[in-house]
């Protein structure tokens, strides 16, 4: 039988790697195999591309060269990885998957939502999570926690301003407003016990 | 005043890197200012891809992942370096270029020629050089020439089979034949003077 596949989304800070392992647990813990992944990555060719984009200054690439290689990644995590996971019935568990490159590449660094979509759409047949949670919380709130987190080490895009992230979090709100079906909005800003029984409330009727 | 920019395509063991080397000198003598570049790469984030694509067995990306990998290269290196170089006056000469591309990941790797193109207009704006010649040559013959030049160093490409590089060398004619204003067949099998030579006489109009 087919697996699921979900993906966390939302800002810096916003809990999505902390979600993704208690989700996973909980997911187990009901008998279901699951899989934890991240974008940019998930794969070894995915990986490699990776360290490209998150080292190096916050202008190392254009939002253009830099949609074109999260396209390139995600491709190779999809066919490698994604894909035949759930296809074996997994339930694959992803940290970050395409909506990220429409908020980061796309509402927040100029390259249109239709193009982001149409990268997808030939890398890799326009695969969709069956199901995708917006982690929200207040952009200086998730900034605050992310530095408190990484802090020197943040990478090429948690060093970007205030604005860039402004942007990125209304572009979530935007994508979970146009498709209500697959994109549910999560409220981060409870704590953690209290987030993964809202996700695994919505998940409820696909639950064993 | 604007610079040139020209692109030198064809199979394995053509001779493109000679030509590109001899054609940058004869320029260079007519005092013009040229620029050697080459794909992928050219750029500093360009070159990192590069590495990415000819390293690894020839399976490790899928035709689309590599399209992607090779749009998001050219993106930088046309941003980085060629685009700026022709404004600044420059002959840009570069090894390789978008139709290899469509001949390699296109024709040959099964995508699409109007998606390589899509991708083009995308990540580099479409940019065309204002000339390009494809070297070409017997597919055996210049096999034989890489191999012999390489040895046991055969990239991801080079180590293809016969079928994979005919559906190249078609490609290449296929393109010359659809664009003859911007492409031009340069018979590469007579001696290295003889091509340098023509590809100077086809030049003639545009030399000081």
């Amino acid at each position: 039988m087919r697996g699921r596949f979900l993906s966390l989304e939302g800002g810096e800070g916003a809990g999505k790697s902390t979600q993704v392992r208690a989700l996973a647990a909980a997911l187990q813990a009901r008998g279901l195999a699951t899989r934890i992944t991240r974008e940019p990555g998930g794969s070894e060719g995915a990986e490699a591309i990776r360290a490209l984009l998150m080292h190096g200054d916050a202008g190392r690439w254009s939002a253009r060269a830099e949609a074109l290689l999260f396209a390139a990644a995600r491709a190779d995590h999809v066919e490698k990885v994604i894909r035949p996971a759930v296809e074996a019935g997994e339930w694959v568990i992803c940290d970050r998957y395409l909506d990220s490159s429409r908020a980061y590449q796309g509402a927040a660094g100029g390259v249109a939502d239709a193009d982001v979509l149409a990268l997808h759409a030939f890398g890799s047949t326009g695969l969709l999570p069956d199901r995708t949670f917006v982690l929200t919380l207040p952009v200086a709130q998730g900034t605050e926690r992310a530095a408190t987190r990484d802090g020197a080490a943040a990478d090429r895009f948690a060093a970007r301003d205030g604005a860039f992230h402004e942007a990125v979090a209304a572009a979530f709100l935007r994508i979970a407003e146009q498709e209500p079906e697959r994109v549910r909005r999560i409220d981060a800003s409870r704590d953690q016990e209290a987030v993964t029984a809202a996700i695994l409330d919505d998940l409820a009727a696909w639950l064993p």
